[in-house]
């Protein structure tokens, strides 16, 4: 066994394997199409995004760090049948900051020293349960948001929807723009962003590099004429996508819960959901962890999370069932519809960290350390 | 930052630390009553045990395993007042087996392959979120269950309890003899297992190590007898703890939910919990990943969970509002009480790896990667 390694694969691995297309985006976006057909065929598993955070004790806190605290966040997954497990770890300090030459409130994060963060995946073979690799999740984290709106989009968009509107230039929006090409035939890609320097920067830059016309426009009140898909990539804590941009036969997807102003939701015919908290398919395990029934006694939680949710008038279910054919993410040419990416996933992670693994795990020169590092021989 | 270092601490550097004394326990039971101090005083945070599982597909079972699925086990906490965070992630394959030779029908578990286990703890910095060292959990998991039941011992045993009985002579029997003089003086330790060779060797080394007299006792049922504690620290699937075991004054505790008779709990007056699902102080995020209101939009998940749980005419409460004084551990010397550790937590893990790392981390010799291969420039 003192053969067996563990690798780390870093961003720079993963990003240099992209440029020199050893890693392929569009079997990228089939490894999370697998993973979403794997869960509504009861073959994947997930937990969502959650957590615990405790504040720093007085004597150790930042003078200038307001609300300082340690914030820790993870999520899992696994799929059948790849065989692959992730949990994706964030470690991350963070505080509000009032910046006092700007005026602007903000909410910083750091890891050990500003500039410097935690997101950590480790991925398993959920065949042997053997700790493959531990992997920077910061390119790993663009191609799975991207990946799984453009899922969306191959089934909610019109099928001769050619005009993409991108708000946004940074990592998100690149992705984005790289890899809706795979499920529309694009005949331009609009950018905007509040920087002049940057829109132009990412529209030169795509422009080279998909060979498809991308304009940078001047304001975002102008970016969604003409365009049949808009996909919000900001991080904006105010909305970017306001109610004239919903028009008929849109698709519309987004990266985070503000960027759809609440009225221009009210516009729009159809959404789906990437899931719900009550689609988890988190366990807690059943024995011996149970509630305190009246009479004192310990009742085991037997019952499996709530498999139904409520759906609304609106919303038409999960991504799950839209890539397993239960619904439909368009009626008809004329409905607009939303692809609301509400929140994260461990099943992503388990994924397309499972796919940059079985490009890359015999690369030569990775990093490693023996997984007997990791493992032992007391059964707990 | 290249120097910064994050360790690997084996189940080897902590035994051999114990065996030294230099991590000495009576700090360990100490860690344990700081960190549920820190818990009634709102200074610390946990997840209770959770998980996700898929079988194995059917291209890659093994055909003498029935039932073979990758089981994930995950709990997490943190402790303000030590600054440590820890994560416990358990990584196993598990099947059903038919013994074919002596009829027995278990559940086996490995990592890899059979006899190799992957427990493993991530502790990290909560003051800075630096990741401190990963560490093999299979000591750590002994020492957090020992010192949890014997500071519950110290709040709710008679204060001239003596005789300490024991049902079991592993690892976990151990971690609770060689702990229970701190908080109580010990006049006599007993001890049954199945295996007469098992009890008798826990006997000689025990009483060798401890210089208080064990006795190996014939049978389960003579074990209770004269004793003022009994602690189950077996995996048996079979309650070991039967009704005529609960006397008046008895402090009772065990290490899963199998080992007390349901018809021992009846005679038992009252019940302290380690926790409850309700009291965890796990937090989903409030953001932007909510339920589905009935209008098709998303509200935001806003309640933390439920701290009101249900406890029954015996049930007084939890460890932390013993540790924190808000019940009592013991009305009158004739109470028969029971310490019920119900479910494992991540603050356990905080709070021992804590120490364990405290002591340990400038010991020559441990092995480890810069920290740098752990974090990364981008933000997510």
């Amino acid at each position: 066994m003192e053969s067996v390694m563990t690798l780390f694969i870093s961003n720079d691995d993963v990003q240099a394997a992209i440029d020199s297309k050893k890693l392929r985006l569009e079997p990228i976006i089939g490894a999370i199409e697998g993973a979403y057909s794997d869960l509504g065929a009861d073959k994947a598993a997930y937990a969502p995004r959650r957590g615990v955070s405790v504040p720093v004790d007085d004597g150790h806190r930042h003078e200038d760090f307001e609300d300082e605290k340690f914030v820790f966040g993870v999520m899992e997954g696994a799929v059948q049948s790849t065989g692959y497990f992730a949990i994706r770890l964030k470690l991350d300090m963070t505080y509000r900051f009032d910046d006092p030459v700007t005026g602007a409130k903000t909410h910083e994060k750091y890891c050990i020293e500003p500039g410097r963060y935690c997101g950590l995946i480790l991925l398993v073979d959920a065949r042997t349960a053997e700790p493959l690799a531990f992997m920077n999740d910061g390119v790993v984290q663009h191609l799975r948001v991207a990946a799984t709106n453009v899922l969306a989009a191959k089934h909610m968009a019109r099928e001769d929807a050619r005009v993409l509107g991108i708000y946004g230039s940074g990592g998100m929006a690149r992705s984005h723009a790289q890899m809706m090409g795979y499920v529309r035939e694009l005949g331009e890609i609009r950018v905007f962003s509040p920087t002049r320097a940057h829109r132009e920067a990412f529209a030169a830059e795509m422009e080279d590099e998909l060979r498809v016309p991308v304009r940078a426009v001047d304001s975002a009140d102008l970016l969604p004429r003409d365009c049949d898909m808009l996909a919000a990539c900001t991080d904006s804590r105010v909305p970017v996508v306001m109610p004239d941009a919903i028009r008929p036969g849109l698709f519309l997807t987004c990266v985070t819960a503000n960027e759809v102003a609440r009225e221009a939701r009210d516009r729009i015919d159809a959404v789906v959901l990437h899931q719900t908290i009550e689609s988890s398919t988190l366990r807690t395990y059943a024995t011996g962890e149970g509630r305190i029934d009246p009479s004192g006694f310990i009742d085991p939680i037997v019952d499996p999370p709530n498999p139904v949710y409520s759906t609304g008038p609106k919303v038409r279910g999960t991504l799950a069932e839209l890539v397993n054919g239960r619904i439909k993410g368009r009626l008809d040419r004329q409905e607009s519809v939303f692809f609301y990416n509400n929140i994260g996933s461990g099943l992503q992670f388990a994924a397309i960290a499972g796919e940059v693994y079985r490009v890359l795990h015999d690369a030569p020169g990775l990093r490693e350390i023996p997984t007997d590092w990791l493992t032992q021989s007391i059964r707990d």
